[in-house]
Formats: C-alpha cells, sequence, structure tokens
C-alpha cells in the first residue's frame, strides 16, 4: 500500500528519506557489518552516531557551549520529576498551567517542593494560553516574595492545539520548558531558557528518546535533592554523554538522521516557514467554512497541532471515519477535547495538508446545512 | 560486508531473521501505510503489536496471571530506584554483592532506607559468586532481625562472567532479581521471584526497553514512597498497559519479533540447552590450553558471559585486535576486569562460537611458550 497521509500527534510522520536510509542501513550500518541495535554504545561507530547528532542538533538550535545536550528516556512525564530534583533548590518553583501536561508536571514538582500555580488557562478550557502580563506580574511577585526556583511552561500544547506566541519574561528565575510538540517546528532563542526538553516523538525522531537542554551552572553542583535516581541526574549524565548506562542506541540514531534531514531542508528557518504555511492553510479553511471551527483562540494558535470540530461529535467522527478512508489518519482530537487535530509536524508533507484542505471543503459540501452553529 | 562475528556484551547481536522482518517492514508495517515508528501507541495496530509481545513473553516464561509485565525504559539502571520506591514498605532491604552492578543497585536503594549488604563476592574480586549457604542464613537472620522488604540479586554478572546456579531461598521475603544479562538465555521459575527485571538489550531486543516482571500483589497498594515519580510507579503502568505516557513503540516491536524467534526455535529450553553448548566449548578450550584461563570460578561460570585472560595485558590487547581484523567483535574484557569476554547470548550462533574457539587455538599456537604461567 502507499504510505498514508500521517497526523499523528505523536508518534508521528518521519521523513521518507530518513526511514529509506535507515532501512537501507538495517542490517549492515556503514560497512561495519552489524546493524546500529547490535553495536556497543562505547563502541567508536555509535560514538561517531552519538557526536555528530549532539554537533547537529547544536547547529540547528544554535545550542551555547555553556548548555549542555543529553539524550535520556521515559519522555516528558519523567522529566516532570527529573527537573524538580534537580532545579529545586530552596524548594518552591512555579507553574504556568496551560494544559493537561502542564497541570501533570505542576503536580509532579508538587511532590518535591512547593508548586505555585502562576496562571492558569483553565477557565478557558485552555482554549487560550494565559495572558502573557499576568504571568510575568506573578512571577515577579512570586520571586519578590518567597523565591523561586524556576518558571516551568509548556509551550505547546498537543492538546488545545495552543502555543505561546511570545515566551514569559522571568528575570533571573530560569525559565524551564515542555517544548515536546513545537521542538524543531521553529528557532527556539536557546538562551532564554535554563532548561528546554522535549520527547523526541514528535519532529525528532521515534518514541524512546528524550531531548534534555539544560545550562550547565544550574546543574554543576549535582541535583537538589538527595533522593533522585541516578538515571535522573542531569550533571552525571551531562559528564558521560548520556551514557550513565545503556542509552537508546537506535533511537539516538534515528534522532540524528532527522536532525540532518532538518539541516539539509534548510534549518529550522525553513521549517518554521513551512509549517506556517501549511497552518496557515488549515487555518483558513477553517475561519472561511460555516460547518468547521477552531478550538485554540486564534491568537494562541499553534503552528504544529491544529484542533478543529464541527460541535457535532456524530459529524466529527464521521469526518475521521471518512478521512482515514481516503488513506489521511491520525485525525481524532484527544479525549480531552473531542473533534479533530490535525498535527502537522516536519515530516507531513504539504501534499499531506492540501489533501486534508480539500477533504474538509468536500466535507463540508456534502454537509451544508447541518452545522450545528445555524 | 559480510555480517561480523558479534559478541558484544550489550547492545549485542541479534537474530539475522529479526532484523530482516524490521527492514522489510519499516517503510509500511503490515499494509498501514506507516513505519512502526509512525504509529500512535494507541492506535489498534500498535496495541494489537503490544500485546501480542506480552503474551508470547508470558507464553516463553510460563508467566502467571498474579504478575504484571512492563515494557519501561532507563535500563536497569533507573529500575535501581524503582524497585527500591515501590517496595520499601518498611525501609529495610537486603543486598547480596557479586559484582559493579549489584553494588550500584545496593548504593541506589540506600538513598531511600536501609540497603543491607548481606553477602558479597568483593574477596574473590567477584570471580565467585557468595555461597547460597551463607546467603540463605543472612537473609532468615535479618528478615527476623528486622524484617526485609525485599531481597534483591543479579543472577548473572556480565562483566565478571559469573551467574548463579541455585537461587536463594528467602522465604516469605520476595526475591527481587536484574536478570538483564541471562534474560532468555534459560527458563526461569517466575514463581520463585516477587520481581524480575531487564534491559532488552542483551536477548530480548534493541536498547532502550527494560522489562520488569512483578508479582501484583507486590504492587497493588501503589508505590512504597510518596516521592515516587508516576513514571517509576509500577501499578500506574501496570494499569495503563506500560503506556502512563508514550512508551519505546519501536523497541518494543523489536522484542516482540526477538521473542517471537525466540518460540519458534524451541523456547526457552532449546535456547539454554543451544547456550549450554556453545558455553561448554568456549570453557573446554580455555580449561585445556596453557595460555588463556579463565576469570570465573568454574562453578559459578555464567552461559551468556565467558571472561578469560592471558594474565598479560599486551597479548589480551593482541587477541582482542586480532580477532577484530578476522570478522569476530566485541571480544574486549570490561575495563573493570581486563582481558576478553565474549558474550554469547541467544541471537549469537554456533558458528561464530566455533570461529572464536578455532582462533584461540590457532592464537595458542601462535605464542607457545609465552604464557605467562610458565
Amino acid at each position: 500500500m502507499a504510505r498514508v497521509h500521517n497526523f499523528n500527534p505523536g508518534p508521528a510522520a518521519l521523513p521518507a528519506p530518513v526511514l529509506e536510509d535507515v532501512q537501507a542501513e538495517l542490517m549492515d550500518y556503514a560497512g561495519y557489518g552489524l546493524s546500529v541495535m547490535e553495536m556497543s554504545h562505547r563502541a567508536p561507530s555509535f560514538m561517531e552516531i552519538y557526536e555528530r547528532t549532539e554537533a547537529t542538533l547544536r547547529e540547528l538550535l544554535h545550542i551555547p557551549d555553556a548548555y549542555d545536550v543529553l539524550f535520556l528516556s521515559g519522555g516528558a512525564t519523567l522529566e516532570f520529576a527529573a527537573l524538580a530534583m534537580n532545579l529545586m533548590r530552596t524548594g518552591r518553583a512555579g507553574y504556568v498551567v496551560s494544559g493537561h501536561f502542564s497541570k501533570v508536571a505542576m503536580n509532579e514538582g508538587a511532590k518535591y517542593g512547593e508548586a505555585l500555580c502562576l496562571a492558569t488557562g483553565e477557565d478557558t478550557d485552555f482554549s487560550a494560553i494565559p495572558a502573557k502580563a499576568d504571568i510575568d506580574a506573578q512571577v515577579a511577585r512570586e520571586a519578590a516574595a518567597g523565591g523561586l526556583d524556576y518558571v516551568h511552561i509548556c509551550q505547546n500544547n498537543t492538546i488545545y492545539g495552543t502555543m505561546y506566541q511570545a515566551l514569559p519574561d522571568t528575570g533571573d528565575v530560569p525559565l524551564v520548558a515542555d517544548v515536546s510538540s513545537c521542538f524543531l517546528s521553529l528557532p527556539l532563542d536557546v538562551e532564554r531558557y535554563g532548561v528546554i526538553y522535549a520527547g523526541a516523538q514528535k519532529n525528532a525522531g521515534p518514541a524512546g528518546v528524550t531531548v534534555v537542554i539544560c545550562r550547565h551552572d544550574l546543574i554543576a553542583d549535582g541535583p537538589a535533592l538527595g533522593i533522585t535516581p541516578a538515571y535522573l541526574d542531569w550533571r552525571s549524565q551531562a559528564m558521560k554523554q548520556s551514557m550513565l548506562n545503556t542509552p537508546n542506541t537506535f533511537g539516538i540514531y534515528v534522532c540524528g538522521k532527522v536532525f540532518e534531514w532538518v539541516k539539509e531542508m534548510g534549518g529550522l528557518e525553513a521549517m518554521e516557514a513551512r509549517n506556517r504555511k501549511k497552518a496557515s492553510m488549515l487555518y483558513d479553511v477553517i475561519d472561511h467554512s460555516e460547518l468547521f471551527c477552531g478550538v485554540a483562540r486564534p491568537a494562541d494558535r499553534s503552528i504544529a497541532n491544529v484542533t478543529f470540530t464541527t460541535n457535532t461529535p456524530e459529524l466529527d467522527r464521521e469526518f475521521v471515519s471518512e478521512a482515514a478512508k481516503a488513506g489521511l489518519v491520525g485525525l481524532g482530537g484527544h479525549r480531552l477535547v473531542g473533534g479533530m487535530r490535525a498535527s502537522i509536524y516536519n515530516a507531513v508533507p504539504k501534499t499531506s495538508v492540501e489533501r486534508l484542505c480539500g477533504l474538509m471543503r468536500e466535507f463540508e459540501e456534502l454537509h451544508a446545512g447541518t452545522s450545528a452553529t445555524e
């Protein structure tokens, strides 16, 4: 069968040239006579892969030397605990709740210290990112009142389809961001952050790899808490090039291939332009539709996850089902929101988005007059 | 280039038919039109893979229903912390130190409670497993004195080439075993254990997957410690089929293929017979050699990792280098021991071991009279 149009939220579409390369090298990597999966992580053949992977990522994101880059596992969920264990030195941190995962992160942080909710989008059902002015003011207030070890945000909210358009100003308080679903979708100004982390399974590679980019001075003294598992000790992992124990070697190798593909495609500036174009095609259909409407507040719309609905659950299901029949998969919205979600990460080509736009128009024509807003 | 003879200690050789399958399906799994790496972990196509993988493992090891099976990540190193967090209900556990990793496990346990050393092989440089009678007596003594939440062993010591030939008798105290390097090398009597865990990268699949097999009643009340990260909460992971968050989907898929291969090859009884044959071929060369001698005490020899040395570091290096030239890779001993180590996991064919035995004999002939024992 031909490859489908893949709108999965993660694990998600990977670039076809990357998969073709991986396939070609699967039994014998670069003439070494074995698969990357069969190599010792300490062998020069793998260390070369690891170092090239890190170097390409550093190049793409212009990561300064003052930052360590780690390739770990356990996803953002495990890092929710790790960041508190590593950074909660005074035992007080601030969280902006802009969706499900940022709330989970806050609840996880509360196991290890005081996890303050600085602002929440709960009153809008997370269709909007809390206002920057409110966040900034609250950070300043709490930093002055009792100090903050860090301020945590989830920069793109996969489930709701919202994204920060501007970062909070946190002054001297390190900004920590879960960027899982917008990592490599656009450039990031790394120096604005203390820590950036991301599950790879959206834009960076297969599931099973977590990228952590951490300003070294924040971890130079080791983890804040003595109960930190060795595996989650960012300083130790940085000293050992993520090889305190055997890492997900194959996953890191595929990430490296994806990074090289991004570079060949023109880097993150080119990715952002492509992603904005794809997103605007979809938002344009939504904004001109009498059947479909967007879930996220227009000012906070994500360029990675486009959420929309007909406001009729039966019709939503019909659309997702019709789309699947036409070879467009992964369009069902998250159970917390319902409706539809098109995840249009880097590896989703414009042609797939065109096909989806076409299908939405056809579906609307077919169901003219059944809009729930009538 | 032809595929090499792969004696890597882990990540290690994978069965060629498994890799061929993975390669064939890489761009399009079973006609779904996408790679397993690109599938949502919640899609029926992946859930079918997951459930088949678990079912095959249950069949191979005859895992009773009273045990949960988890596919996590972070390796044994992360489970060292997880097991203490989940099981240290009274805050006191016993550890048998039979090598480097079992000591690391004990030190990790000591972060969360009292981690007692019940017995150690340090006096023999870990060339021997501590005597069963001593372990059993010490367990009984400590269990009576202050109670023990569990007794931890590392069943096969990859670095030293030693393996328990009989399990300790721990009475009512749950036995917890890191079986990473002998997992699937031979049958295990699961009911003898409270918890069995293993990094997949020896016999079960690629690096990045950790298998945890846990008696359900031990975790039914949730983790012992409130500071347990959600990801490491075995009960939650069991309730969610290892999908509290996105698991290493591709790694789990490859593990499933390996499990099916083991089943087709005759199951764990057949694997044990094959592995014992391969091991005895090597030990036979070692025992009849005037140049090579074994590292492990003969009574405690591993059937997965065969350690040996010429007792001359230069000659050891020459052997490893000559072997590599002849297409036999991964034979260098661990830095803590030196010498040579042949890891002969399930996927290492008898022909590779024959080739190694031949090379050892040739090398000895060439270096007759240079033995360090003369």
